[in-house]
């Protein structure tokens, strides 16, 4: 029997492999290789230079938890930021939000949000909305600018390789800082505990000199490496605060017990972390 | 340059592939082909048919969520089965409580017991407490033999694949219950929310019938199906008894806040089981 599999490695020591229904999408962007493949079982997926970002069958562990966790802790933000996200889908989440009167999603390649558009209908077509704005600039450009300011940012972006590995750099976290309004949170996409952590630590270091109440999160996602991966959550308000609030309705991953576990550290993890953590 | 790499594919739409640096036992048992690699990252690596059943690196959040968690439940268990586990990783968790007077590895295949003992010497070498006693039989007839009664039992097994299907069915879970004393609790290896719902669906619908308590909860493992598992809580004493009891010393992964973490279930999978769940 013919099988097509894609293999993923982000590790030199991992692969992942998903099995190939069709080839959907096989592009080069000004940016970056594009495939969308359609796959059994976790269905649609996109692949940026050869890394997984998303799949119909479980994006909803990274999406929901990326972006209610900073809106929930701030409460009724009503201007959002994503950087990256060009797929929609955290978008979708973010415009669940009856407080949001503008959501900009600044995302470097136009063609992901347009093959994304096509593919990903489970999102519901975020851009119809009329709060939804896409910038398609470089992050780091859009926020030098400093004309807008926002009560989350979600930083929704690939791996830190090429022109992404500023995007996990202490400048640009002040940048998003710099552009967030009192009482406003953000969160990174911020890699897996088993793997990168080393990196963890070096980011959580650097938010804990920025801002109060630092903390890592994660959440299960079958096909990132490990299986998961988690996020920096930046703020000068706990992240505890969204436990009191009104969840927005139809999560497929999120609940409250979700929310509170996602904070919960393996111990050899937490030890790594021991000397850095407030909240957790 | 010259690569050796593992893959397992337990799914049909998903593989996972390892980088191996030596392979260090490939032989057929009589009653399974036994691989023990050396692979980068996540070390030492035992494989059984074809399927990765631990590592050094990433074990700890196995053999402490599927032992301490029925073993904290109970709060003194003097009597502890283990079917399976002939790695030796469990047995090492269980001898962490001082409460154990006897500690019994049920285990069909001897072969797993000497190899894992000569090389995961991270296990310190549990098979030399004289709590430990090995029965290399299986552990359907020394169930059914009926001689013996328990506090504990841990079903640290293969997958539902060949001899080890009857392992999950509704009779090998009665036999495990004829075998526990009053207030004792079960632990089940039982498989990934996303890949096996159906299944973990099947399996709390017959446990719902036997016991006041049972539960589902998981854990991460990158070099698992998905980057984790599940275990099936079995007992007619809730698992939040265990919340409140005194940790054994030395863990890696579980500390009070993962040990409520893990029972908290995603949105998608909380809604396929919401009909039968009892304590979560």
């Amino acid at each position: 029997m013919n099988e097509i599999w894609f293999s993923e490695q982000l590790h030199p020591y991992y692969r992942k492999s998903l099995r190939v229904k069709q080839v959907l999408v096989d592009e080069q962007t000004p940016f970056q290789h594009l495939l969308l493949l359609d796959t059994e079982f976790f269905g649609k997926t996109l692949v940026l230079d050869g890394i997984i970002q998303l799949t119909e069958r479980d994006n909803a562990g990274y999406h929901e938890m990326i972006t209610h966790i900073p809106m929930l802790a701030h409460g009724s933000p009503r201007r959002v930021l994503i950087v990256g996200g060009g797929d929609g889908g955290s978008l979708q989440q973010v415009l669940k939000h009856p407080s949001v009167e503008e959501a900009i999603v600044c995302e470097l390649d136009r063609r992901v949000v347009e093959v994304s558009r096509e593919h990903f209908t489970a999102f519901g077509d975020p851009w119809a909305d009329p709060r939804a704005r896409l910038v398609v600039q470089d992050a780091f450009a859009f926020l030098e600018s400093g004309k807008e300011k926002f009560d989350v940012i979600i930083s929704d972006t690939t791996d830190p390789i090429g022109m992404a590995e500023r995007l996990f750099s202490e400048e640009f976290y002040r940048l998003m800082l710099q552009a967030l309004n009192p009482g406003g949170a953000i969160a990174t996409q911020c890699e897996q505990m088993f793997f990168d952590a080393a990196l963890i630590r070096e980011i959580f270091t650097f938010v804990k000199g920025l801002v109060e109440h630092p903390a890592y999160y994660h959440t299960l996602i079958p096909t990132y490496p490990g299986g998961g991966i988690g996020f920096m959550y930046v703020s000068n308000t706990p992240w505890t605060a969204g436990l009191s609030r009104t969840y927005p309705e139809g999560l497929n991953y999120m609940n409250p017990k979700v929310h509170q576990a996602a904070f919960a550290l393996p111990e050899f993890f937490r030890r790594q972390l021991a000397d850095l953590l407030v909240d957790q």
